[in-house]
This record gives C-alpha cells, structure tokens and sequence, in this order.
C-alpha cells in the first residue's frame, strides 16, 4: 500500500470514530430525562435536547478521553452531563435574550412558555449534575469542582454578555474575557474531564484545557461573523441577532473604535434607538464592518487563537498521528458555515 | 435542685443551643459569594440571602448533626448548601408565581429584572453544589445523589404546583404528592445529610428524613393557613396571595369538593373570572372556607402529620432527652405565626 493510500485509510477511520462517536451521543441523549413525571416540565426539556445541534462538547469529552485509550459508559455520562448543562444555559440564554430561535427551530420560551423555559431549565442545570456524579467515586471531587467552576464562570459570561448591552465602551479585551467565560471554559472542561476520566496525566489534562480554551476564543469569534454574514438558510438563527440587540461583538467593539468621527456617532445612534427597522439596522451596521474589512480582522484572530490551541494540543504526551481527529474536528469547527 | 428547675435549666441549654446556631448560620451566610464578580450578577443574589427567614433548614441540618455528637465546619457548609438552594428556589418560584413580595422584602425580580432573577437565581443552585460539594470524599457520592434528586424533586413539586393553577379537579391526594415534592423533601434531605456527615447510622439518618418529610407537611399546611388566616404586619407576604393566583390548597380542594352547589358554581366563576376586585375575591373565598369549618380541619391535618413526625423522632436511637431541641423547634415551627 502507498503511503497516499494508507494516509486514505488513516482518514476513513477517523472518520468513521466520529460519526460513531456522533452517532453514540444521539442515542445516549435519547434515553435523558425518559420517563420523568411530571411530562410538563419534562418534555420541553427533552425537547431541547432533542434538537441536536452540533453535540460538539460531548463530542469533544469523547475524544479525549478516546486520545488516553478509554471508551466507556462514564465516559459518556460526563459527555451527557457537559451536553445537558449546555443545553440547560441555551434555554436560559434564549429567554434573556428574548431569541425566537435555536438551531433553526423555535426556543422553548416560545413554544411553551417563559415559565416553562426557567423550571425545565433548571430542572436541565440539576439533571447535568446527575450525571456528572457518575464518574467514578475517587474522581468525583476534582471533576465536580471542575464542573461547578465551569458552570459559575458561564453564568458569570452571560452577566457580562447582558452588561454589555448596556454599555459602549467595552474593551476588547472585556469582549475576550466574557467570551472565554461563556463559550471557552465549556469547551475547555469537556476536553480536561474526558481525558481525566481516562486517568490522563494531571499535565496533559490541563493541556486539553488549553486547547479547548483557545478552540473556544476561536469558536466563538467564528459565531460571531457568522451572525452578520452566515448563510440564512443553514446558520439556524436569525441573521444579524447580535446586531439587532446591541451584543457587543468584536466587530461591533472595533467598529466603535475604528470608525470615523461621523460613522460613529451614526453607530451610537442605531444603538441608542428605540425605534427603527430591523434590516435598516442590519444593513447599516455591515456596511461599517464592511468599510473597515472586519471580516477578514476577524478571520486573522480566529487563526490566531486556532493556531494556539494546536500549539497547546502539540504539547500533549501523546504519539501526533492520534491527534488528528481532533486536529480534524478543529479544522472542521473553524471553516463550518453553521 | 429540684426537677422544675432542673427542666429550666435544660430548656435554656436547648435555647441557648438554637440560638447560638443560628447565629453562626448568620455569620456564615454572610460569607456566601463574598467577593464574586461581576456584582451585577452577585449583589441580587446576595441580596435575597441577606434578607434572611427561618433559616429553617440550615438549622436543621447542624441540629441533626449535633445529635450525632458532630459540629463542624463541613456540616456547616453542607447546611449552607441546603440554605443557598433553598433560595435558588425561592428566587425563580418568586418569579414563575410573579410574587411582589418575600420575607417583607420586594422580590428579586422585582428589585432588579426578570432576567437578574434568571441568571442570579441559576448562580445559587450552582453555588449551592460548591458547598454541598465540601462534605468528606468519602460521602460524597451519597449526599450528592440525595441533594440532587431533592434539587430535581422541589422542580418537579413546582410544576405540579403550577400545573394545578389551571385545573380544578385537583385531588387532596395529588396536593399531598405536590407539597412533599416541592417542600416536603428538602426538609428531610436537610436532616438526613446533617446526620450523614455526622456519621449516624443509616437506619437513623433515614428516620430523620421521614421525621423532616412529615414535619414538612405539617409545615406547609401551616403555611397554607398562615396564607389566608395569617397576620398581614407578620407575615412577609401578601395576605391572600395563594387565593388570588389559584393555588390548590388543600382549603380549596376541600372547598370544591364540599361546598353546596351554589356555593362550589360561585367558586368556580371566582377561580376562571379574569377581571375582579382582588379583595372582594380572597373575602368571599375566606367565607368558604368560614363555612366548611376548614381552618379548624387543616389545624387537625397538621397535627396528625405532626405527630407522625414525632413518632419518626422517637424511633431514632439516641436518647430521648437529647432530641428535645429538635422537639422543641418542631412544636414552634407548628404554632408559629409567620
């Protein structure tokens, strides 16, 4: 066999490892929360979990703990409970946020009700704990310290996310440390508790984090462009959300400090208006991003943060060649369109 | 000395005890969040701590502990756990139920925003595991299960609280089912674990929780009068508030089934009418329940539920003389007035 067609191989079986891995989480998620009473709170809840999405952070717990050699039923519980909690901070995200929709179907605000959104929330934030508690008993204090400081922070991103609505002089860097908390630390945390589950090196685990952590920045910035210029038909929510209620996005903190004297005051102004049509706005506010070529600023610091999480992930005391699924889904993460 | 003054004496011990612990949950719970950031985030949450209550539960938890010969700071951060939870709950029932008022004081919501309420309230159930999390390794596993499926059971007491709003078929049996779930539970769980980390024997740990699921019920009844008979300069809450949101108290339930035919049709038109004079509302349901003779009926339920709590207490294996405080807290708990 040439070396082209064994690197072929190499790449089917990758392949094929995350689908099945894929395909493992749709059925693990299938049996949450079946059978609780009352059905009230718990069909929204199964609802949501039910409608997918990317199942990147399971995926991502699976993984590494695969990278140390361990494929296990707890794996996959602590998979869950990262899939669950996230899924509980989506409901409540959504209904702060007042979103209609989430990966392209309506928010559990909108098809039941404001009160069902906080009670089958909460009651998805206690079910992550459930099964979080399942990893075995001698790692249970770490992962669940983990876990809880992983929650906290997110909860504290969003606080900060929420602030800066309010605000027009976010900083960048404010703009990076509030998406660290809310995006990257999930990201990082369901890398750092797959591979402790497999008995990975305290060292090695931290390195995951890191690389969660900067596939996270990464991540979330690349969410960020295709809010303004995703593709309508695949990108699941409404194209321009972020303009429309004042997110202080990276495009919008460099557009306040890099626009000229006059598109700035016009800025501030569509972003202190009470009333005005929705696409007017949209459409104003890229064409500021536009003028300073933000999509392609913002491009460079995704590569940035890409490229530093593969330096982390590098440094992991693990032969390369069984890296490359991640290395593979990272790739993926960064050119997705959705 | 004779025995009066030897029965004095020890009754001051008992008050003396309470009262000392319930200073040091004061102190403590000043502690909780301390610092956190941002504040926008942690001030509302530290806000609806602050402003205090029974702190029945926490109480519970060291007492029990104490019977067991255990005082310690790892009970005390479990009773924390159990307080931090227990206002998580109170902060987004507050907001489901749109209550105005807790403890005399504006609600979260209501102070800050629905949204502060969400978030703020998400940030307590996640701090609530910090603490829980402190026990010892070693019981780790079993607290946290017991905490979790507790936190799950008072969501799932909620929604069937909420469910019954709009029903009117609702039976003394599912009511009973509802307040054991939604507060019932946590009062025994909050014995239970004060138990458990004091390393009582599982039989007794267990009959704690039945002494507290008991006590629970009998409290909550309480609480149900205290709603329509209470005094409102005592109370903290509006008088007649359960009335006017068509809580299925057992009063009511008794009353829709009771009631004369006329009387139960008038009920009726009062629980589906949307536009009424509140107060015209709650008098003509009190005379209702004036009629049915029901404040003295419920006062007999919760002196049998009482009483079985007493008998739960008594089976516990230690001796009686040192379960008088618990008894004693019990006995105020059920002719309190707020």
């Amino acid at each position: 066999m040439n070396p082209k067609s064994s690197f072929f191989l190499v790449w089917m079986a990758m392949k094929h490892k995350i689908s099945v891995f894929e395909e493992r989480i749709e059925e693990a998620v299938k049996g949450v929360l079946k059978g609780y009473e009352p059905r009230t709170l718990f069909i929204p809840a199964e609802y949501v979990l039910s409608i997918g999405g990317k199942r990147l952070r399971p995926l991502l717990t699976l993984m590494a703990a695969d990278l140390f050699g361990k494929e296990s039923d707890e794996v996959m519980d602590a998979a869950l409970a990262v899939e669950i909690f996230h899924n509980f901070s989506l409901v409540h995200d959504d209904l702060m946020d007042n979103a209609d929709l989430r990966r392209g179907y309506p928010t559990l605000h909108k098809r039941w009700s404001e009160n069902s959104a906080i009670l089958s929330g909460d009651a998805l934030l206690i079910e992550a704990y459930r099964y979080i508690a399942k990893v075995p008993a001698d790692l249970l204090p770490d992962i669940l310290a983990l876990f809880t400081t992983t929650a906290m922070h997110i909860c504290e991103g969003q606080q900060y996310d929420m602030d800066f609505e309010q605000r027009l002089d976010v900083t960048e860097e404010e703009y990076l440390k509030m998406i660290r908390l809310k995006t990257a630390v999930l990201i990082g945390a369901a890398l750092k508790i797959g591979a402790l589950i497999a008995r990975a090196p305290v060292e090695d685990a931290d390195l995951l984090y890191q690389f969660g952590i900067h596939l996270g920045l990464a991540f979330q910035l690349k969410d960020d462009l295709l809010d303004v210029y995703g593709n309508p038909e695949t990108f699941g929510k409404k194209i321009g959300g972020d303009i429309l209620c004042n997110k202080k996005t990276f495009l919008l903190i460099r557009s306040l400090k890099n626009a000229g004297h006059a598109e700035r005051e016009a800025l501030q102004r569509w972003l202190t208006a009470t009333e005005y049509d929705p696409d007017e706005k949209i459409g104003f506010v890229k064409k500021i991003y536009d003028q300073l070529n933000l999509k392609f600023v913002v491009e460079n610091l995704i590569e940035k943060y890409y490229l530093a999480s593969l330096d982390f992930l590098s440094l992991v005391n693990i032969p390369d060649h069984q890296k490359r699924d991640l290395i593979n889904l990272s790739e993926n993460l960064m050119y997705r369109e959705k």
